[in-house]
């Protein structure tokens, strides 16, 4: 855990330059725009620490995998978040000496995002060891108004001295990526140009063959003219510059205008894409960055106005809240329905892989309170989409007649990670993409979307499920045997009472789905019957068979629910016993220990009380949350959210505020010391759910909206807005009150703490 | 499987070239003698499929370990066998055209391994393109008379030709690992030399730093002369080579002796290894082909006095059970008690590491009857000297105290291999240590061992499993959960009945070695226990108390032990269930759907009756055997002698028959479809128990051998010899009687039978 950045309601602020936090920062202060986006790394060269990333959405490499010994059905590759071409590089040359933070004496240093409008700002003062000193100010952002361009200003003044320098202004696509498997680069040549005043890189994957074209334009500026100066033109392999030649003046701001581009020829045919990119340069410089910036700061405010959420008298928590819905905002916007959240988003490439569960399970509520409901179905169809290869993926593994298997990780809908207790194992994940279509239908009342798209998904699921689990003769129930679920901290379990319950409710809500669809349209249920072979009564009867007859372990003597059987042949201890050297136990303890201890990664018996809360008595919780919270580490960044909607449930404010607190600044504080690796993006929509799941008591049950707030005792009150089948509905907590005001659409009635409001 | 080897006694034979099964012949035809050893490629060039292996025993290389995702406590490396400088290159040009099986015609192929005399002997008829024909006879041994020599006796024989020739003699240490992780060479260079007659190359292995220097020197002889012929020497790096211009005289035999000399810096010093070498060159070359051949031959017969196994009327059977013992014997033999048995002997090097648990539970027996007792003992003190690594291993993961946790895979103690279910989980392995000493005192009476070395031992096994196993309020007893039991397709289960019951008897044998050793040396007593800071109240009281209330799984319905929590949940199917086309289920299925499913890999349950089969009536190992057999599905080599030796006890002379010849010709039969990887070499001395303890009755009681033979009805007789306790006692079962001869050592009362038997 560290506290270095200053609390501030719009800005995340570093002042003064500590190179063992650089890439904690270049974390934290990346920015994006859905399309694109990249860590806050340095514009001028810099030899010190560092994580170069910059990152285009849907490009990806299919890396070898690498695997201790090979099991059956794994995947041939483990696809990787690409480092891709950088087009930020401003190196500054005064002299013979290069400006590198690394290298000089840095004052003043201070680097700020404006969440407000989507900038990241730097400004520091270099000393060069011959007493040369210089101020820079760099500002740049990834336009949320044309998600191909970006751009930057960048000044130099020189404080205490006149010389000649050089800027060079490069387009690299010679770019490593840190966790590729067997050092290998990623990128190839395709074209490459410099021109005076502009260069061109267009590089092409090896094996996926995405290409993306990146260039950049640029003007120099100072004393309010435009200024030129001799250029030399660079081209070698994968990389282009210009090198100028400029004067620089004591006292005065000399200004470069960097203006990019980045075109993917997943938007563009191969041959077009060095054309449209000049194209997009030259609009670019004629829009000029002021005015660039004044549209893409015009998108921020419409999104501020739809998402945002205010905390009044707690600043470290109003800047951790607004910190998550920024990062959310510019990693996915739902524009594009062959693209994902990432658990890294634009911000780092831990993890490979751009899609994984928790889209659905955490990521979704958040677009679709926050966002037009077609962002979130567009989450849906991405699914909907992969429906061939998941089946094709439960086939791998022996399953058959249609059974979808949804992967852990993927690009392309094909399966890429492969530990076998997660790959073939954490099964509960299919499952994920059903509850998501009951999400997206409650949110939205969109029942039609079963008839479109959701059936065929939920058939495909509910037949995995009619495999994976057997009949036990012994417990004369059904069983689930060899499972890890969310707690990952158990690996190959056996009933493990989430997956069981999900699994069966799965089957119930297919069987639910069926219905509708037959009675809205009984003829489009033929087609989809028919598409899927369908066999309706001999099907729908197992499922129902499975059902009822689940196994649940439970312990009646503590009236809790059990995790997996033999969860209380365990020394059952507490986090509050554990030695806090031993922490975090995934870094301090060997694995078998980890598993066979008591502790919990994530607490799924909870998770599963928080999705299916109406079916539990807040007694019910209780228990189970003074059972399970103790021992549970939350070394997942998925894990806090979920106590704090329960604490609040039940009543454990002060916990809950706790929990909160450890979920909406887990990045900005680095509390589990991995920030460095860039953000965890997929948790942040944790932290909008329980502000808003949690204080705000929301849920949606039988077609109505709920709510049942509470305030903090640390706050004087917050607000946040809710889209709801077709309304927008503000609410504002305060100590004595709760306001709730329709912003727009259609009146309706909804229940606050207990009773029925009219919204008009 | 396949067939293609012709039965006999004491040969296996190969007629006819099949290049498909180059590389499984190159496996079954592997000789050695303990120090060094090789598969059995090709003299000349061959440019077809083959898997080129030279192995010098103890010389490894910590090869980068490989890994999906690194878990906390995994070694750095796996150790890697060998592939090591080849000696036996002899290249033949004749005019323009290279001698190439997979390029000329080939007629007349025969490829014989005689194990009387540990001879490799290989004939041919090569044709090539432009019709010359030459006739080859080759014979190649490694010297069980001295283990750093090999030499070949390489004729030539033109048949429809006269002409000049090219014989190029090398050294080759640029050789490659099959399964290097990185596709790194492992050897660099230290020295190479060629001299008209011989050469040499001292090369050394990255990070290990073994010195290993091989060199040969030759002589030519055609028409009972010396030939001499134009030499050219060769040099590069990791090569020399001489290369001789000769004449070949149509019809006339030209023969090539090649000696060679292996010295490793384990045995010598580094900076003598040249001169040794070329001194052991030398010396060979004076002692000549024939009589160094001929010391060898001594031996072999000298090792076959001691533990051949005749069976009349059934040859296959013979030769199955020859071939076993053959390399057995030319794996290991004792001398050093450094070395131990590697899965593959010198036979590939597919697994790495040299030492598995195998070696305990399944070899030692073996090397116990038919050899020295000091060869055993050799084994027993090279776990001795690994134990101060094994109370490091076992730290590493989090134990204390100076428990001790013996690795999975080890070259010099530490562990190299990485996956966690194994790794850290499959800890029943560190009680075969345990079980060796009390194999081996019973054998030979040397409870003294206890005092010198077994002591140590076993206190540092039984603080591992104090601290292993947890209490369980829930079940009122002592449970070990998170393990992997002998049967790897279960992973990460509780209460593996093999582990818990040995872990309990490790604890009372602790406990009853504390008495002896007390009792016979009170103050070597003292100096352990100071050595190791035991506490010996406290600890074995804990241990007493662990061992009283350890919990078992059993099915009191069935009558059976279960072999893990949770087994009677699954479908309970037998082998005969499944599709032919699913097996061998570990190349047909995914990990899960093996895990969840209750086919068996080898039988724990089962082995652990073996084990302690004075433990269970034979009523019980019935009931446990009828449960368990149908559902194994043997994919462990090791797996099918257990079974011969309970089906024997228990009456069921077909199946164990049956297992028999499985585990007998598994390789020369290639059963599982992988002896291109090498031979099974471990599991071989399962095959000597099968008989002798199967078929035989052969155990140890109270001080006591016990024999309780059997006929196979295919089978005329057969015989075997035994030493116990200073005696060699020869055991011949025919149809009607079983013949017991004490053939050295004083007299002794057996069991024969169910009868006190006095030999004289």
């Amino acid at each position: 855990m560290k506290k270095y950045l200053k609390h501030h309601e719009w800005y995340i602020i570093e002042e003064g330059f500590d190179p063992h936090l650089n890439r904690i920062s270049e974390s934290v202060f990346s920015i994006g725009n859905g399309r694109m986006g990249q860590r806050a790394n340095f514009e001028e060269d810099f030899t010190g620490d560092t994580h170069q990333g910059t990152y285009v959405a849907g490009v990806y490499y299919p890396d070898k995998t690498r695997v201790g010994w090979w099991k059956n059905g794994y995947p041939e590759y483990f696809a990787k978040v690409l480092n891709a071409p950088s087009w930020i590089g401003i190196k500054v040359k005064i002299g013979d000496q290069v400006l590198d933070l690394a290298k000089c004496k840095v004052a003043n240093f201070v680097r700020v995002l404006d969440m407000k409008q989507g900038l990241l700002h730097r400004s520091f003062e270099a000393t060069f060891t011959d007493g040369k000193k210089v101020e820079i100010d760099s500002k740049r952002f990834c336009s949320m108004a044309d998600g191909e361009v970006g751009a930057i200003r960048y000044s130099i003044k020189p404080i205490n001295f006149s010389s000649t320098a050089s800027i060079t202004l490069a387009i690299d696509a010679d770019v490593v990526n840190k966790d590729s498997n067997y050092d290998e680069k990623f990128w190839e040549e395709v074209h490459q140009e410099s021109q005076a005043g502009w260069a061109i890189v267009n590089a092409q994957t090896k094996k996926t063959f995405f290409q993306v074209c990146t260039g950049m334009e640029y003007r120099f500026e100072a004393e309010g003219k435009l200024i030129n100066g001799k250029v030399s033109t660079n081209v070698k392999a994968k990389y282009a510059d210009n090198v100028v030649d400029v004067e620089l003046k004591e006292g005065v701001e000399f200004i470069v205008y960097k203006y990019a581009a980045v075109l993917s020829s997943e938007n563009h045919k191969k041959d077009s894409l060095v054309k449209l990119c000049r194209d997009k340069l030259n609009e670019s410089v004629r829009i000029s960055f002021t005015k660039l910036f004044e549209s893409h700061a015009a998108v921020w405010a419409h999104k501020w106005e739809e998402c945002d959420i205010t905390i009044d008298g707690d600043i470290a928590a109003q800047q951790g809240i607004r910190f998550n819905i920024f990062q959310l905002t510019q990693t996915y916007t739902g524009e594009d329905e062959r693209l994902n959240i990432g658990p890294k988003g634009f911000t780092g490439e831990k993890y490979g892989g751009s899609t994984y569960w928790d889209t659905e399970a955490y990521c979704l509520p958040f677009y679709l309170s926050t966002a037009d409901p077609k962002v979130a179905r567009n989450l849906l169809v991405y699914r909907y989409k992969h429906l061939p290869k998941a089946i094709e993926n439960a086939k791998k593994l022996g399953f058959k007649d249609g059974a979808a298997f949804y992967p852990f990780v993927t690009m392309n809908g094909e399966e890429c990670h492969n530990e076998w207790e997660i790959t073939f194992e954490e099964v509960h994940r299919t499952s994920a993409m059903a509850y998501a279509i009951r999400d997206y239908i409650n949110y939205t009342g969109d029942v039609g979307y079963l008839n479109e798209f959701g059936l065929e998904v939920l058939i495909g699921i509910s037949r995995f499920w009619a495999q994976r689990v057997n009949w036990s003769t012994d417990k004369d129930k059904y069983v689930m045997l060899g499972v890890t679920g969310p707690n990952e901290y158990e690996n190959n379990i056996n009933n493990n009472w989430y997956t069981n319950y999900l699994a069966a409710w799965t089957l119930r809500y297919s069987m639910w789905a069926i219905e509708q669809v037959k009675k809205s349209d009984a003829k489009r249920y033929g087609v989809i019957s028919t598409k899927v072979s369908f066999k309706e009564i001999e099907e729908t009867s197992k499922w129902k068979d499975i059902s009822d007859k689940m196994y649940y372990a439970e312990d009646p003597k503590r009236g809790v629910f059990l995790q997996q059987d033999g969860f209380l042949d365990k020394e059952l201890l507490t986090v509050a016993d554990l030695n806090p050297e031993d922490t975090p136990l995934n870094q301090k303890w060997s694995w078998d220990r980890i598993l066979r201890s008591c502790f919990i990664k994530q607490a799924d018996v909870l998770q599963c009380m928080y999705l299916f809360e109406e079916d539990f008595t807040n007694e019910q919780i209780k228990r189970n949350f003074d059972f399970y919270e103790p021992m549970t580490v939350h070394e997942s960044s998925l894990s806090p959210c979920v106590h704090v909607i329960l604490a609040s449930k039940i009543g454990y404010k002060d916990q809950a505020y706790e929990f909160y607190l450890r979920t909406a600044r887990l990045d900005l504080d680095d509390y589990n010391n991995d920030t460095e690796d860039g953000c965890h993006i997929t948790s942040m929509a944790g932290t909008w759910m329980s502000l808003v799941k949690g204080f705000g008591g929301m849920k949606i049950l039988d077609d109505k909206l709920y709510f049942n707030p509470y305030l903090p005792v640390q706050w004087k009150s917050y607000s946040f807005r809710i889209e709801f089948r077709g309304r927008v509905i503000k609410v504002k907590v305060s100590k004595d009150k709760t306001e709730t005001v329709l912003e727009s659409g259609e009146p309706l009635s909804i229940q606050l703490s207990g009773k029925e409001v009219k919204l008009k």
